[in-house]
Parts: structure tokens; C-alpha cells; sequence
């Protein structure tokens, strides 16, 4: 079945790319081939078959193949095919592929990369590895990614790459064109801008290509220059440059250092990828794992990054279990009361991460500021008083038909309305109070949030049982 | 405070745009000025303070505004600047706001916006309120708007606009540097291609301005271009749309009809726009609550949105009270088993929410495929094994510590474990099999497993100790 839709896409003139609406399927199709082709040891059948696609799909149909398999394919592509997958593996398949390949031809590859790919390739390996590659390296792109090697990955310096264009503010556009000319031809799919620097190399202006289309050649670039560009200094937390260039809809942003010389550029799909890596971390966050996860095979590993939670949620536990010993007495007259405790620990749960969840996404995406706690409150709590009042009620009929007792269903509707109240008003203090002392609020997400709430809710539903049960259940 | 804050930032030759660092902070600034600048009725200083200010972050500003605030600023504003914070508005704040200004008014604001952001406004208003706005544009951008209306708001139709210039393959670049200029220069900032079609509109090529630069204009566009540019379909829908445009990094995408007829482009900050409501969906449905209710105020809005959530969850704690009273008698025997209760649920409901949330967000983001649903059902049972086996002996001891019984304490062991895996494996394959048949698998996380977990963790629970338990401490 895979064989005619392989060779029917196989037709176009330069690079095949898979049908939009079915990608998956076909990179499915496209992997088990290839790992057909390598076991039967077809490798020109093969490589005709890569590189007839485009290198964002080849990335996407090597992940799934084994590191032994990637190593191989790799190693038998042309070398620019070879860098642009290289520069999409995992941390594994890297380090694997380092250390079978000879250090001269991995720097080959890496020279083909744009700079901040040629950065976080060399980033993941080991220190020793990664200065063996660098020292092999041409001088020139050695040197752009020893520079971008100084900055924290997760910062607008180390989102930037150096394929950028500057000319000084008192060329004349012609300059500014033959300039471009000079640059790898390789590069210049990444020019959207051209830019002005004074002769200290601080960011002056940008020019937009289409400008440059329009105006004679003649003209000095500092009159056909808008002023003063959108641009970002380098140590930036890249949360923010995603933030900045959302609020301004840009496809590239200069960054530059403090006294404002310009340093590289960042451009939209290295955006694209912050921004799905950050909500990538929320979502972790309110599942309690961690973003290490994704594409992780060892299950010992997995283990290791979930356990650290559900150990933190098993201490919570203990605490509910001294709780509910200590109302023993109450717990062994009334036993009907135990069968309500789940109901009343999922309600308080559920309620507790809808409040801080929407709190904490909205956070990230700026429809939450923290400048109106008291704002948020008053909604959570309008809100629960609703929703809290709706199950309370529901509760309390479940309650008398199934165990017929008034006094016990009251207990019921009271603990409920408090509970899911209570849950509310934590689920959305707490992270808008963490986000304010300068605390991820996303870590009071997740196991956090339900398992403090599980010990309030057990801690209501018991004291008012006590209190209103006394005499006549109780007793 | 924010005064000297304000003034210190207001003196760049163009717009003002506000520190990176710092944006949020000096947002709600600026909306607190703006606010006293209203109630004041100082319009003057309010309009000099907003023209000066960059339209993506006037936009943010004027968020926490009142509905009344903001439809008194829009209307204060230059047209263009109205257009800009218009296009951004939520969809409350736009409704009141085409009641309170005049038809012609609001017209001649939204033909200043970018046809997709005129459609996505349009489309956001009563059919007949639209339609009257409609009416009274000018004919060319009613047409546009009118076709992109056709298209649904979540596929590539809905998300691309009409300002994008092609040119026949017959042309020289000449020709196409002179059709550039009779754009409408608002539309230029978006133009970083040029598309070449057939007599029928086909789309042949692409032409990067860079490209055009370094050829003579005596070239015919047909030596300048690349063939069969990346494009997709226009009811491809938009998650689909951001995928592809991840994989290959695009920075604008032209979209087809079904005969490839080019008629529109998509640009990559509106892809940015779709990762992030796509990020937020699955983080609302991990959450148990609904998209919708970012940036709603009102309380029973709210309230209904998560209503059938906790309802839902509600209904599968009524099984939870059945099945524990159907154990009544053993529950009674040993009231120790039931301190354990919120531990067990616990464990199982936390484990189901890390695996399902691994596969639905790795469904998303590429990392997890359906074609290997054997190899993470392995994968899980062994990280379940791990992380069940160390639970289970800590819950050993701590039971033997606090209860002092070893049967008691074996039951909870194997209970533990027994709980752990089978949510692992709950979790990782419904959401597996949701997706493979073609149902959102992120319905599959968040309330709905920690239901059906906390049902199965009880029931597990309960049956080992009336099994294990009936000589020993029951009878």
C-alpha cells in the first residue's frame, strides 16, 4: 500500500514535499521504507530516495528509526541533506553519531548548518567532543559559534543565528546590494532585512527588501531606513522574545548587547519552537512530569523524572492518612460517611486545577496580569459559589437516596459548597502569589494543587461530620 | 512611579516601543494612565501618549480596559491606529463597540486592517451587523473580505489574506518591481515573495526579493524563480497548517484551491497565533475546562463552561459511593482500610494524568506517533513497574507504622502497584485509540481519567482486602 503512494509524489522538479493533509502518515510510510532499504543494504536506491525529500520531512521520518539506523543514513547523505537532519536529531542520536563518526567529517556537516543549529548541535554533546568538532571547524564558522556558544540557550543570544546583513548607514543601497551578493548563497534565504550600523556596529535601522526594490539604487540607505527597528538585547529570556514578537507580528528580530551593537537575528520559526517548547512545560507542569520526557525511551529515566511527583504527592498522602486516623471514632460509627470521601476529594481536585490551570495559562499568554488579584478572586469565588452550590445540591439527593439520612446529606452539601469554595480561591491565590515573589506559578499546578486540596477537603468533610453528626449519627 | 517611566521612553523618532524586559509591567502602566487620562477627559494627552506608542503594544494596553474605556479610546484614535487595536479586541469588547459608532465609521477602520484580521472582526459580529459593515466598505476590500468569509476560521482558508502580489510567468522582473509599486504601501510590510502563476492562476513558483536584487530586472521571472513552491490546500485545517510550516520552516505559505489556483497567503505570526490556541486547548482539556474562558469576566459564563466537567466527574464519584457501600460490611470490620482510600486514588489518578497527557501532548507536537502503540504500552508498563514498585514498598512501611497490621500493609502493596500500572496503561492507550479513530484525544485526560481511575483504584483496593483480609482482620 505504500509502495505507489511513494513513487506517485515522486515527480516534481526540484525536492518532493509530502501532502500537507496526511504528513504523518506518509513520514510513517517513508520510515518503514527506509529502514527496509537499510536492512537490505540498498543504499543507492536509498539516497535517490532521500534526497528526493524536503529536508523538513527527512527529519521527521529519521526520528523514529533507531540510532544505528539514523547513523547510517546520515552518513550516506549528501552533506548539506546530512546537516539539515543532523540538526533536527535528539540529544542521543547526536551523541551516538559523534562517536562514530570521524570528527573532520562531523565538522563538515556542521558547517553547513546556519549557525544557531550549528550552536544547539554542539551545545548537546559533551564538552570534550563538541571543542574537538569546533577545532575542526572552518575558522569563520568556528568563530560565529564559539561566539553564540557564550550565550544561555533559552535566551535571545542563543535563539539568534549570525546569517544577518549589515551595512553602514552611509552606503548607498547599491552598496547595500552588491554586499548581499557576496554572502553564501545558502544564507540568503534567511535575509528579509537588510541593516544600518554606525561604525561602532551599533543598530541603527532595517531596511525592508521590497523597499530596496522600489527606490533607485543611488539612494543612501539611511533615507530609505526605517529608524530605530524592533530589537532585543541578547540576554533576554527567550519566554519574553516569544512575548515580543507576538505582541509585534515579526518575522525576524535583531538582537543586540547592551551598548546596543548589533548581534545576530532571530527569526520566526526559531519562535515557533519557543513557543510550543514553553507550553510544552506548562502542560508538563500541570501533569506533574517533565518536558525531558518527550522522546525519552528508558523507562528508568521516565521513572526517574515522574517519581519526584508522586513521591511529593505520597508524603500529601501520608498527611491524609494521619487525618483520617484521627477521626476514627467518628469514621468506624458512621461508616456511610467513608463512601462520600472520594466525591468529595475529586471535587476539590477538579475544581483546584480548573481554577489554576486557567490562572497560570493565562499567565503565559497575557490574558492574566497580576495586577488584579483582587479582580480574579471575586470571579473565582462569584464562580465556585455556582458550580460548588449546583453539585452541592446534587449531592445532597444522591446523599438521601442512597444512604436516606438527612442529618448525614446536610453534612454532604455543606462540606461540598466549602470544599470546592476553598479549592477555588487556592487553585487561583497561589500561582498569581508565586508568579508575583518571581516563582514559575506553574509548579503550583498539577500534583501540588490536588494533593493540598485532598487534605483540605478530607480536613472539611470530617470536622463538620464531627461537629453536626455528634448527636445523631455519632452517638 | 510610572510618570517619569512613561516620559523617559517618549522620545524615538518613530513609534515608541516599550523594553522587552519589562513589557507587562509597563502595560498595565500605560492602561492605568490611560484609564486616569479618560475619567479626566484629557483627549489631547491621550491621543499624542497612544499615537506614540507601537500599535502591538497599544493593543495590550488597552485590554484591561472597560468595554465603555476602550470604544471611547478606539474612537479618539487616528483611523489606522483604531484599525490596529480593533483587529485585537475580544469579541465582547468588538460587539458593543460596532453598536455605540456609527456603519460608515466602522467601515472605513476595518478596511484599514489586513483582510484576514477584517475577516476574523467580521466574522466575530451578528451575521446582520456584518453585513450592514459589509455594505458599506469600498468594493475592492469588500470583495476580498466577502471571499475569505467563505473559507471556516480554523482552516488555511480562514487564516490567509489577499495582500500578496503575483505576477504571470511570462514576466520579467522588471514587470514585477512595477506591479510592486502600485501596491497599496500599508500591504508592503507582508510581502517577502513574489508568486508567479499561469494564464489560470495556477501557482507555478516563488521569487525571494533577495533574490531579485542580485538578478538584472531583465530576467524573466520564470530563470528567477523556484518551482512548485511549498503550499497547501485552503480547507486544510489550521492545526494541520502550523505542522507544516513547523516541519519546513516557512515564513509565509500560499494556499491553493483544489486545482491549485493561488489565493492567498498565510504568514507565520498567524501560524504563532494557531500553536498557541492549540497549546491552550490541550491545556484546557487537561485542565477540565474550556478555551472560551480566557478572558471571560463574568462568573456564571464561567461557571458554565465547567459545569459539565465536574458533573461529569460528579456522576462517576456516585459509582465511586456505590461500589464502597456495596464493601460496607468490610469497610465497617476495618475502619483502617479506609484511611488509605485518598492515597490509592491518589496514585492511580496522578499516574493516569502523567502518561495520558504525555501521549495527547506528544500527539501534538509530533514526538509521539500511532503507529507504535505497542512500543509505549511497553514503554509505560516497565516506567509503571518502576515507579509502582517504589510507591508501593514506601506505602508498605508507612502503613505498618501507622496501623501496625502486615496483612493490612501487603494489601496496600499490592493494591498499589496493581492501581499504578493499570492507569499507566489506561492512560497511555485511550488517548491512543481516541486518535487512531479519529476522535481529539485530549478528551481522554484530565477529569475523564482521573473518573475512571479513581472507580478502578477503589475497586482494585477494595476486592484485594476482601480477598486477602477475610480471615485475617475482617472476620
Amino acid at each position: 500500500m505504500t509502495d505507489e503512494n511513494i513513487k506517485s509524489v515522486d515527480n516534481s522538479s526540484e525536492e518532493t514535499f509530502l501532502d500537507p493533509a496526511t504528513m504523518d502518515i506518509q513520514w510513517h510510510e517513508y520510515s518503514e521504507k527506509f529502514e527496509d532499504l537499510l536492512n537490505d543494504g540498498l543504499d543507492s536506491e536509498l539516497i535517490e530516495l532521500a534526497t528526493d525529500i524536503s529536508p523538513g520531512d527527512l527529519s521527521e521520518i529519521v526520528k523514529p528509526l533507531s540510532v544505528d539506523d539514523t547513523v547510517k543514513l546520515i552518513s550516506l547523505l549528501p552533506r548539506e541533506l546530512a546537516s539539515d537532519v543532523l540538526a533536527e536529531i535528539d540529544k542521543r542520536s547526536a551523541s551516538a553519531f559523534v562517536t562514530l563518526l570521524d570528527v573532520e567529517e562531523i565538522a563538515d556537516i556542521v558547517e553547513e548548518m546556519p549557525s544557531d543549529e550549528a550552536t544547539d548541535f554542539l551545545g548537546e554533546l559533551e564538552d570534550e567532543k563538541a571543542l574537538e568538532i569546533l577545532a575542526a571547524m572552518e575558522p569563520e564558522e568556528r568563530q560565529e559559534v564559539t561566539e553564540l556558544l557564550k550565550y544561555e540557550s533559552d535566551s535571545a543570544g542563543g535563539l539568534m543565528a549570525k546569517e544577518f546583513l549589515a551595512v553602514s548607514e552611509t552606503a548607498d543601497c547599491l552598496t547595500a546590494v552588491n554586499a548581499l551578493k557576496e554572502l553564501d548563497p545558502d544564507d540568503l534565504d534567511e535575509i528579509h532585512y537588510i541593516y544600518t550600523i554606525d561604525e561602532a556596529g551599533k543598530l541603527l535601522g532595517r531596511i525592508r527588501l521590497v523597499e530596496m526594490l522600489m527606490k533607485p539604487w543611488s539612494t543612501p540607505v539611511a533615507d530609505a531606513m526605517e529608524r530605530d527597528p524592533h530589537c532585543v538585547e541578547a540576554d533576554l529570556d527567550q519566554e519574553m522574545v516569544a512575548q515580543f514578537v507576538r505582541t509585534h507580528d515579526l518575522v525576524t528580530l535583531p538582537v543586540v548587547d547592551h551598548d546596543g551593537v548589533l548581534l545576530g537575528v532571530i527569526s520566526a520559526d526559531d519562535v515557533i519552537d519557543v513557543i510550543e517548547e514553553e507550553a510544552t512545560e506548562d502542560y508538563s507542569r500541570l501533569a506533574g512530569t517533565s518536558v525531558d520526557e518527550f522522546g525519552e525511551t528508558s523507562p528508568l529515566r521516565i521513572a526517574r523524572s515522574r517519581l519526584p511527583w508522586l513521591l511529593a504527592a505520597l508524603v500529601g498522602q501520608v498527611g491524609c492518612v494521619f487525618m483520617m486516623k484521627s477521626f476514627e471514632a467518628g469514621l468506624a460509627a458512621t461508616v456511610a460517611l467513608t463512601f462520600f470521601i472520594p466525591a468529595i476529594m475529586a471535587m476539590g481536585g477538579n475544581t483546584g486545577i480548573q481554577t489554576s490551570s486557567v490562572v497560570v495559562r493565562g499567565l503565559a499568554t497575557g490574558e492574566v496580569d497580576v495586577f488584579h488579584i483582587g479582580k480574579y478572586l471575586l470571579r473565582e469565588l462569584g464562580t465556585a459559589l455556582i458550580t460548588g452550590g449546583v453539585i452541592a445540591i446534587c449531592m445532597y439527593f444522591v446523599a438521601l437516596f442512597i444512604v436516606g439520612n438527612y442529618q448525614l446529606a446536610l453534612v454532604l452539601t455543606i462540606s461540598m459548597l466549602s470544599v470546592i469554595v476553598f479549592a477555588a480561591l487556592v487553585g487561583t491565590s497561589i500561582p498569581l502569589i508565586l508568579h508575583r515573589i518571581g516563582i514559575d506559578p506553574a509548579i503550583a499546578t498539577g500534583p501540588f494543587i490536588t494533593t493540598s486540596n485532598d487534605i483540605a477537603a478530607i480536613l472539611i468533610y470530617l470536622t463538620m461530620a464531627s461537629l453536626l453528626l455528634s448527636e445523631g449519627v455519632g452517638a
